[in-house]
């Protein structure tokens, strides 16, 4: 096996350099193989000899005896099992393999689907680099899924526990994209300067703003967090983006419709039981307020599934997406589409 | 083996009535178990014929042979490796074990953190109810994962997907919250009723309230994110709020007066490159500004870090916080914050 352990060197020293969270940087090399011209009874010897050494005995590969490339897959319960001088390619079948290069994710899709407790890494010409074990994959989903909760929180992703990490690492994970977002939500200072004549016409136009914004903030919110998902587990893949937006648009729609009858309600009631006088173009504004929830509930919708599609198709990992980042997105677009749905309806009236 | 069967039967009936993501509701009842009293060679003859029917049998269960209670554990690499002659317990060891309420995400932690294959659910009396396998916990790993996005997204978790659920269940896992959300945020309306008089006359202030918000939102987005996932992977426990809070503080302090700088910044290069003018009072609107920021990012800090110890306090999931209701809870707030602090720093100027 003087060839095998050749090969383990240099695999140990590619670990290394694998980007993390591959399969390359997450596989051992501490596996069992064996020559597809052994019997079960050698390979059962050999996996008592050696097992004190390999993290699992659980899949045992079967490579040509010449080209040390992989042949097949031996689980040990079909080992044992199996007639003792039988063949071991009696019992072995087809390998389910991966590449170094493959996302952690995919690699526990994969042993998930497969129901394998180590999948093998393999290179291009069929030489086992390594394998992945089912408990180091379990650790990885964990701590990507951390990782995609505070990114999706609006920061950058931390490796440490929150107790452990120091104050300067704290803030620069934090405030880094609180420093983006705070800059990129000036917009809507900008946009709000832009349409001072008219907030200064109709100040009761203000009243709404934090309530609009904030639904299409939380439309995109929730859009995007579905789409990050489905995009992760593979139910979706980047052409779908079509097939989205055609069931974004409907729901969307219809969600701002129910938001937008609550605020006539809303409205309406204040202005009817004596609550708040919003004058007496009331109607016309409830009007305004309806119908930019319409455009900016659905703006949200849309615009928060399609941002991942966006991030994937430009070869970022679509989970960088965060709510904070879809919310400033949606809040200066959300201030145009009130104000000019207030032009249109007040024009002549308050405006 | 009669009375293993028995208790079989009586298992499957049970598992049907555990919640869903307890140890009882993943866990599988075929799993191999022998007396202690038998040898290594009576083990494996024993597998060898139970091979086909169980699930796994790469961890053994070694029970009393007369009361059936769990005494220790064999995995199969052990029973392999050892003398044939010898006593199944001279290659057993004591179980790692769980109950069948257990939640899947601390069977997961249990698993990953021992490097099993599976693990024995067992009752008060150490009867084996059944066993949770690795590829079982990595599917319920995934799917939590996605509620958790999901629910942090500001929506009712989803187990169907994407393309395939229903338009109805879409809206109502999404409108639900999206209704209660825009009715919580309506406090923000009576917020700005409330301080009219002074929107009226500083119309200007109005212009910073979509930005000043939004940053206590994602102040507090960012700190709910990494608390919930502390709190998840148990780095936290509920007792630990008190050091949080001592963290978040300075934090928040630090973070605030960051985005306070820019804000200034901002306003300063606006008002003295002509971009907009901000009156003659701009320098006291710079300072309500930069001061409204350190409190209302402070506050998001504070209040999005409780938010998850709150839920967990009163029984609820500590993931049901979401981003959209952290940014709800500190809008009303972070609006009394700027009006207050506005009310101190422009008496007798503008207000």
């Amino acid at each position: 096996m003087s060839l095998l352990d050749t090969e383990t060197k240099t695999s140990i020293e590619k670990l290394l350099t694998y980007p993390a969270n591959t399969a390359g940087s997450l596989m051992t090399t501490e596996f069992v193989s064996v020559p597809s011209s052994w019997t079960i009874e050698q390979t059962l010897q050999h996996v008592r000899v050696v097992e004190r050494t390999r993290e699992t005995i659980y899949a045992i590969y079967v490579l040509d005896p010449h080209r040390k490339t992989l042949q097949q897959v031996v689980t040990l319960r079909r080992l044992i099992a199996g007639e003792p001088q039988a063949s071991i390619l009696s019992v072995a079948r087809n390998a389910i393999t991966t590449t170094p290069l493959a996302d952690g994710e995919d690699v526990a899709r994969l042993i998930s689907k497969y129901d394998l407790l180590a999948i093998p890494v393999v290179d291009e010409k069929a030489h086992v680099l390594g394998i992945v074990t089912v408990d180091d994959i379990i650790d990885a989903i964990i701590e990507e899924g951390t990782e995609d909760v505070q990114k999706f929180g609006g920061m950058a992703a931390i490796d440490e526990p929150y107790m452990q990490i120091g104050f300067g690492k704290m803030l620069y994970k934090r405030g880094g994209w609180l420093s983006v977002l705070f800059v990129s939500e000036m917009l809507t200072a900008s946009a709000m300067q832009y349409f001072q004549s008219e907030l200064e016409k109709a100040v009761v136009l203000t009243l709404f703003i934090p309530l609009i914004m904030s639904s299409g903030g939380n439309s995109g919110s929730q859009a995007t967090s579905l789409l990050i998902r489905s995009l992760a587990l593979r139910e979706l893949r980047l052409g779908d983006w079509r097939h989205v937006i055609l069931r974004e648009l409907p729901t969307g729609l219809t969600l701002g419709a129910i938001l937008g009858i609550i605020g006539v309600v809303r409205i309406a009631v204040w202005q009817n039981f004596g609550f708040y006088d919003y004058g007496e173009h009331w109607m016309l504004v409830a009007a305004t307020v309806a119908v930019a929830l319409v455009g900016i509930v659905t703006f949200g919708a849309i615009s928060g599934s399609m941002l991942p599609f966006i991030l994937k198709r430009v070869g970022f990992d679509p989970a960088s997406a965060s709510a904070p980042f879809v919310a400033t997105l949606v809040d200066v677009t959300g201030l145009v589409i009130y104000f000019s749905v207030a032009l249109v309806i007040l024009k002549g009236t308050l405006l």
